[in-house]
């Protein structure tokens, strides 16, 4: 459906993760190995911070792989935390405000997968938001639902707690009309400070999601490139599919689980849906 | 805020309103005089009709002004009804979604104006579409908002009445959230056979309105083009602003008033919202 | 490179061919399969002839399996002679100029291949371009200046022998330059009235290139397509790849060679690049 | 026929000039005063320096009024130096390669005004180019040949000499067919630590172009804008228009003169076409 790529460490031009490893994420817009499309060429975003600050966003329509500002941007931006993400659409309209990251305030959130079913049980979820959220809702997409559900739910102060319950209305929802497996997911979302990773599905069969194994791990496989020497040790990747061959370099988050990163030691945990 | 032009009659190819008169549409989207705004450069849409099926549409988030593929259609392509518009944004997203004309089945909608202050009633109004309808709904503007309540008001079997239920609903709605004018609106919808145009607004000055008196004055504007000498007594032209200068060509519609323009005889009615 | 469609026959609703076969043209947009790359997203361009006049042209620089613009297009134009291409860019800009088919006059012309070192050569090709012609030139690939380059050695005259000129030079002038293989071509060109298509490369190993054999056999292939029905016997499809597996369905045009698709019996003839 | 703004100080966020001022270049995309058109709608571009490294280029079709990510670029990026550039096209195709600021190197070039009569003395034009730099020139402008010649003039080493003799080389040619006038410019270039503009055209009367007298002007203006009060005293602001209306805030660039802003004392000089 997608690929997306989620970093959080020291500070690197985005052009490091998106064009110069073996596999990145711009040629995964054009050959993806693992995901549902080879082919990812309907918009891509990047949402990025700075040092301080809420983030930016640089979102289009046109695919990732002849994007000339795309190109400039990413060897330009040096950001410490950055949300990257190539479409594939199922269904919904080629516009950049159905392009990830999605914003709301200091947040981004970005989705792989679908709600399946989605025209049958869109009505109901959107009438779940918030109102005083309703408004921001700028495009027509199942993941940006899923981002005002868990807003609605809590998201700012309870991630895990706030996407489980977001997870139990849309499988609520999608059984009561008849879907046996209402969703399928993975996400990355964050404040820009802690960066939070789930993978999840109805099916227990998840899209891929790996996590890079530690910088010196990712060092190992460019040696030659300098700038990835001077990452901190506490630098970490999470990604649809992996950046590189080399074995040992990925691990995958495990089915049903959520991962978040942060300054000290990062977590690992099972994903429950709960009841909204 | 838009700009849009309505025509019945004849087959023409479309370029003889869209370029070639003195004021045509596309020289409004550069230079509009009656217009709230000047430029109207947020996209644009054409809808045309053939002999027989539902509707074509070809939609841009380009200017009119420079967009090539619309200059070669519009010089290709003959239709007995069409409508076009230009679009200048008040508030949502440019993309193709939020362009007019909007189409559901056979029918297609255009409008110039606005629900003030849109993001405060959306929620409202969305929830007051028809459930069965609700996944067609492809935007965010108010403009195709109005579109899905007259749809689920009856349009396809009323259309006055059904338009006039939307505006009631708009203004009922918008007066509880202390909106003292919440509509004003030109509207041109047709279902590829007869075509209505509705001029209002809740304070009682709208949008300008005009259609030609007759098409023999539009000949005698433009002697020298021998492709409007071939028009029937009965094409007519629907229009924000005249397409020329010529005194006595061009007839405003009434305030709170619309049209019918169909084969036989033309009316025109007023205008009164009703209850929804 | 690139994957591209010539149809001339009885008037088809361009859809026909463009998404309604098994293996259409916008499929292989995404899943080529004789290409030298499965995706072809880098813009898509039709070209189509109506009864009488010129050609008209619909160019974007989006992929062709998302542009809604192209679907509903397709839907309603009926053509009796057209030209269809999907691109994959070598190089040069992402722009509606860079996109086939290319248009002069009453001609129009696309080409899958590449004049190989092409920025080494430019310049010297462009320069033999004639005068008079040089500022029509809107765009920066070698397929338009190819395009150029066979309208100075008279394509409007003796197509075949225009193409061989022109084909002559850029073979001198790369080698010149000590390129190897300077050209890899399949093209199309057209002045609405007849249709010719060229397989040629410098290595004697071109590109892939298919006529249909007869409409009778595209005909078995649809039985369920009443609109093939109708389609005269004399109805010829020339495609980079085939639209379906039917085998016997598709001959390939030899290696070093041109067919002429006319009324009449069409033709096929040896093709040999001539001094220029 | 376009405006644009050059940018030399202390880093400050795009935004601050681009749409924060009064009559920011943004809002001259809509509404400009002095220019030959009052809109410039047919795209845009922003090329800057960081403190190290050559200048990044953010260039897009859509007008800058309506483009989000201009928006959020403008608000992350800080910048020492930069030209932005809003463009009312003259003629040649809306597209990104003939969207300004060009780049080559190190180098920013942007032009308002035309060369006269371009399709005739393009050919020519374009032969004089450096055979070197011919495969480098990406777009079909006026604007792109005159940095192009002025870079085969020397623009590297001795910028007014070359633009002088680039100027030379364009109104001779453009005399030799008739052209009473073959010039309208005003130019901004840089290499990322000088920035030269000029203010010529061949019949004296050259579109406007002011500078601003010094920052205190401009802090004067703008008195609640704490960022503007951070600014070196040396920063300096060139444009086509007036960001505000402050009267004593601009000064003319004279008819038929140049200007150098770099570390140190401005200079003004007067500009004489030379031979080329």
């Amino acid at each position: 459906m997608c690929r997306w790529l989620a970093y959080s460490g020291s500070p690197i031009l985005l052009e490091e993760l998106l064009f110069k490893t073996q596999h990145s994420l711009v040629d995964q817009s054009l050959h993806s190995r693992l995901g549902a499309t080879t082919t990812n060429g309907d918009g891509f975003g990047v949402g990025w911070y700075e040092a301080e600050g809420g983030p930016a966003l640089f979102r289009s329509t046109h695919p990732a792989w002849n994007d000339r500002n795309l190109h400039d941007l990413a060897a330009h931006v040096r950001s410490r935390l950055f949300l990257a993400h190539i479409r594939a659409a199922t269904g919904t309209a080629i516009q950049q405000t159905n392009t990830h990251p999605f914003r709301y305030g200091r947040w981004l959130w970005m989705h792989n997968g679908l709600i399946r079913e989605f025209p049958e049980v869109k009505r109901e979820l959107v009438l779940a938001v918030d109102p005083s959220l309703y408004a921001s809702i700028e495009g027509t997409t199942d993941s940006e639902t899923m981002f005002f559900l868990a807003l609605t739910f809590g998201l700012e102060d309870d991630p895990p707690g706030a996407v489980e319950r977001m997870v139990g209305l849309v499988e609520e929802t999608g059984r009561k009309h008849g879907v046996a497996h209402p969703l399928q997911m993975t996400v990355a979302t964050t404040d820009g400070a802690r960066l939070w990773a789930f993978r999840y599905s109805s099916e227990g069969e998840s899209r891929s999601l790996f996590f890079s194994t530690d910088v010196r791990t990712l060092r190992a496989q460019h040696p030659d490139n300098p700038r990835l020497a001077e990452l901190s040790d506490e630098s970490r990747v999470v990604v649809s599919e992996p950046l590189g061959d080399l074995s040992g370099a990925w691990n995958p988050v495990p089915e049903s689980s959520y991962g978040v990163v942060r300054e000290g030691a990062d977590e690992l945990h099972p994903f429950r849906p709960r009841r909204p």
